[in-house]
């Protein structure tokens, strides 16, 4: 950004009467106030780096193809999590990103943590790494943790050695107390230690990647002589390329300002044709997806990020996000994001990993995000459906040959395996809320998310056959038939008018498990009107009755699950709702019982019986 | 972005052997592969609009202040929400962004819901809008929806009138199959409609916004064309300006090409020094808050979204981040974010209003965006803090009065009434994880995540002191005595040397409700070894115990509870989280109990006496 010509911005509001109405206008005088805050402890970024480029080109180009990707959800992610992962999580991590197209993969930080040093040596020794994905390990430039990251690796193919050490002005000042030679010296001790160790693992083909940590906190001056003084020792060659790796550290100035020290770090590097710009944006301002695609357009070769985000503090930039971007301008992303079944089973792994849930409104997978709640979207997305249909048929071909084109949809659900939900409001006339609300208020029943909007699509098909409005009575009765058996002759099967359905019920259930040892389970159960005693084991009573059941031919995972005490009259009742996929479908179940076990199970049939009506 | 000229990006990778290691090389050739999605359906924005601006000037500009702001969480939020609010969720939110500072409120849109008809009425007629304050409504361009617009602000001072149409490619094909002429027609009759209308509201002074919607998808020389032609009907005038809206309805490009359509239209646009050009970002990309700022460079004055990002689908933008962006660079946002004791407070009414949480890594609020769990930047950060208290000693003055400047942290932390806090990490080394592991792992303990990180502060205090690295039993041990209450004489005291401590202690309850009713409670407690029989009322047995320990002098507030049962051998027992204010302190408490009645009370009973030993 410049700082020597113009700095001003949009017609400034003025501050001369600030009380609406009085001085006869309101849109002509702005009567925002200054609120107080302390904003006088802060200063504007282009008083403390400067970034000079009136002649930049990145605003004209456009992007074509995917950037290289690198994936640092074993490293960066990791480390800021609460709970980091353990090997099994780790090892789950990995064969995802394999599995989704990754290439280069950053796997830990062996010098700083055995966990991470033993999951590398796992890797290597257990043979997990395919032949074109390369791992990363991370490293300080300090003597011990090299060596001790070269050990990690040995018996590995090839690596990526990533050395850094921080560059700022705050933090040569506060952290490292030196100048900036003292620090070129710490990063060119380190690279030539890199090459002096490099010779002892000669069965391994080694490749540089080195980061000015903190670099948007350092003068871009600095930034290029230290990265020039530590390729001349990478000796970077058209057979082995180093990546410079430019990480917002913290992410200290809009996106566009990135992006222009961005190039101008492209046009001041040496050996640039033998180099590899690396980005490594977070998202401290909200906008490391802008940073990361704006940095792209400006030169840069190469994303460094995590899946949904993770990372530190406000985290990583979010590799699903830049990768559907790609798509949904017709770009291949080169990674699937549909492995596994779609999306969501991207994002299941993930949260079991990272122990943290993905939220609601994460752009093309959030649960909130295919769904639409306004009659005016509604009726525009339905109309937009109808339309491609009848491209397609006039035209002869299926409408997934058609390109898209539905009005509040930047792309097709189906594209990654989900669907477009319209969600109907229930009374929302009356201010009394919604679906969620009442099964809340009147039944004590807190639905997940997923379920409530499943669940609206229930009402919806009863209110679109019925035609009148839904009251809290009707909505009970939907979820009474929809997810809870009805038992022959209760009262409320006679008054409803509602008749016994489904495949399975549940009679008994005896568990027997040892201290840490696997459950086995004997469970009594009506199939198809015969009762049947079948057994099954696993490491809990969820885990035993789905094994228990596959032996009369019900093949059910369990994708999801809650449980929570019902909070009316304090007593233990509880209610569970799982998500299972019965075949290809992947759909919701309630059981609700004193016994949380029982509850569970009772979810876990509830599925079954809906898998099988919506069949029938 | 230019669509005659450039069109490439970074120098491409190719894709020669994609097997890495075997030609001898990976860095030099990128081994990506293609997916097999389905990227052929969809076209990249250039080929749908252009936007042809080789000679904008917004990457030179700088953002110096504020733009006006509009909040528009009681229309676009509220209608992106599963459970719509209530009246009473509305007036908080309502009363939360008038104290915030905002002056510009879109309150609803009256025509389509008669619950925000009834809650427009109410604004006005019980006097709730402050005379700096202007309510906005939206409506749609159609006769009967303009008219009974008017009717719900009849008796206001003042209001916006937000008057939309959709004027996309797409929308004019599949939703109105209308050309442009006819789209002109509906925004013309509307505009002329509000103006005969605006004469039966004598007293009300009507100020206009119009907003091509779905403006990403429109040509701009059309969506200049419309806005040019409403506003002759509106016409605009020094003290009466007209707002041209020009949302990112669905959110189609980088944010480099929404600033340069915004450019475009500031120089194209009629009337230009009395329209107020307002952006209206959502977040499909993942772009919405890059957009908004590159928008105002671009020269716009005024931008619309949501506290904490709510909205359709993936959000509007989000107005907090927005702030706080600017707050970083010390440009007062002119608004206060620290209402109500912290943006804590602000993001528990916004949570409660949208029921819908604010996710652990959203920017400046987050629960885990001060937050450092790797080594490294918890020694910098405390280097940062010593730096400044020594700074500010040699110059006699406070720590405030200082420049900030702490590795890590881009803002003080304190001055959003939150802290800093460095977690542990336990048996990391081991690989079995961490605090949160543990105890749900030993204990069935599923604790929330700002409880996670408080009882990480007890574990450092205790580390930081024994020095050695510590095991599972003394996390318990830590937990036990920092959380629940020792029973003198009972086995676990003794074994572990702790002795009881606190001030009170639960004995017995007794709960009377009514159907419907308020809840009365005895209770018996023992206050600093004093048997007491207290009595209080509220909506639950939780309410009615905060008010019956009132009567003691403790003052409490419950500011988040959970509560599960624990799943460890499948009996009823329940533990319940509570996050109390005691005085001034914010802290946790946790109960565990047969009754979850019990447990939540023993839980508040925990934080009360917590609150107690910090300060003794």
């Amino acid at each position: 950004m410049n700082t020597s010509t113009e700095s001003t911005t949009a017609p400034a509001p003025t501050h001369g009467d600030p009380v609406y109405g009085t001085a006869g206008g309101l849109v002509e005088d702005n009567p925002q106030q200054p609120s107080g805050m302390r904003v006088s402890k802060y200063r504007p970024f282009h008083e403390q780096i400067t970034v000079d480029l009136p002649d930049r080109t990145w605003p004209t180009k456009r992007i074509e193809q995917a950037p290289r990707w690198c994936a640092v959800d074993l490293r960066d992610g990791n480390q800021a999590l609460i709970e980091p992962m353990d090997a099994e999580r780790k090892l789950r991590m990995f064969d995802l990103l394999v599995k989704m197209g990754y290439k280069e993969i950053e796997v830990g930080f062996p010098s700083a943590s055995q966990t991470d040093y033993d999951f590398v040596r796992r890797l290597i020794e257990e043979d997990r790494i395919p032949d074109d994905v390369v791992i990363q390990v991370l490293t300080q430039s300090r003597a011990h943790l090299i060596e001790r990251t070269y050990d990690s690796i040995r018996g590995a193919k090839q690596a990526i050695v990533h050395l850094y050490n921080s560059t700022s002005v705050l933090q040569r000042e506060v952290v490292f107390r030196t100048d900036q030679d003292g620090i070129v010296d710490i990063a060119l001790d380190g690279a030539k230690l890199c090459r002096k160790l490099e010779e002892t693992l000669p069965e391994t083909r080694i490749y540089y990647e080195y980061s000015p940590e903190s670099y948007t906190g350092t003068e871009l001056e600095f930034a290029v002589r230290i990265c020039n003084e530590v390729l001349e020792v990478f000796e970077p060659a058209p057979e082995r390329k180093v990546i410079i790796n430019l990480p917002a550290t913290v992410e200290m100035a809009t996106p566009n300002v990135y992006a222009d020290s961005i190039e101008w770090m492209c046009r001041h590097l040496n050996h640039r044709e033998n180099v590899i710009v690396s980005l490594h944006p977070h998202n401290d301002r909200g906008t490391a997806v802008a940073a990361a695609e704006l940095g792209y357009l400006a030169g840069a070769d190469r994303i460094e990020g995590c899946l949904f985000g993770n990372g530190e503090r406000t985290g990583n930039v979010d590799l699903v996000t830049l990768g559907m971007n790609l798509f949904a301008q017709g770009i291949d992303p080169q990674i699937d994001f549909t492995v596994g079944g779609g999306i969501d089973a991207i994002r299941r792994t993930v949260e079991h990993c990272n122990q943290l849930p993905v939220p609601e409104r994460t752009p093309y997978v959030g649960d909130l995000v295919f769904t639409a709640f306004s009659g005016s979207h509604q009726d525009a997305i339905k109309k937009g459906f109808e339309h491609m249909a009848g491209q397609a048929e006039a035209a002869g071909v299926t409408v997934d040959e058609l390109p898209w084109g539905v009005p509040y949809l930047p792309i097709d659900p189906r594209d990654v395996g989900r669907s477009y939900e319209a969600v109907i409001r229930v009374n929302s006339q009356s201010g009394k809320g919604g679906v969620a609300y009442l099964l809340k208020h009147d039944h004590g029943l807190d639905l997940p998310r997923r379920l409530q909007i499943e669940f609206s699509g229930a009402v919806q098909r009863v209110t679109d056959t019925s035609g009148h409005e839904v009251s809290g009575d009707d909505i009970w009765r939907i979820f009474t038939d929809e997810y809870l058996p009805i038992e022959e002759g209760s009262a409320g099967a006679v008054e409803s008018g509602l008749r016994p359905w489904g495949r399975l019920k549940l009679e008994h259930t005896r568990v027997t498990s040892a201290e840490g040892g696997p459950a086995t389970m004997e469970v009594e159960v009506v199939d198809r009107g015969e009762k049947q005693t079948l057994t099954g084991s696993g490491n809990g009573p969820i885990d035993a009755f789905v094994d228990a059941i596959s032996h009369v031919g019900v093949e059910v995972s369990v994708l999801d699950y809650t449980e929570h005490a019902l909070s009316e009259g304090g007593d233990a009742t509880a209610a569970a709702y799982v998500e299972c996929q019965v075949g290809d479908d992947v759909l919701w179940g309630v059981g609700i019982d004193p016994s949380i076990t029982t509850a569970s199970l009772k979810a876990i049939v509830s599925a079954v019986n809906r898998a099988e009506r919506a069949e029938g």
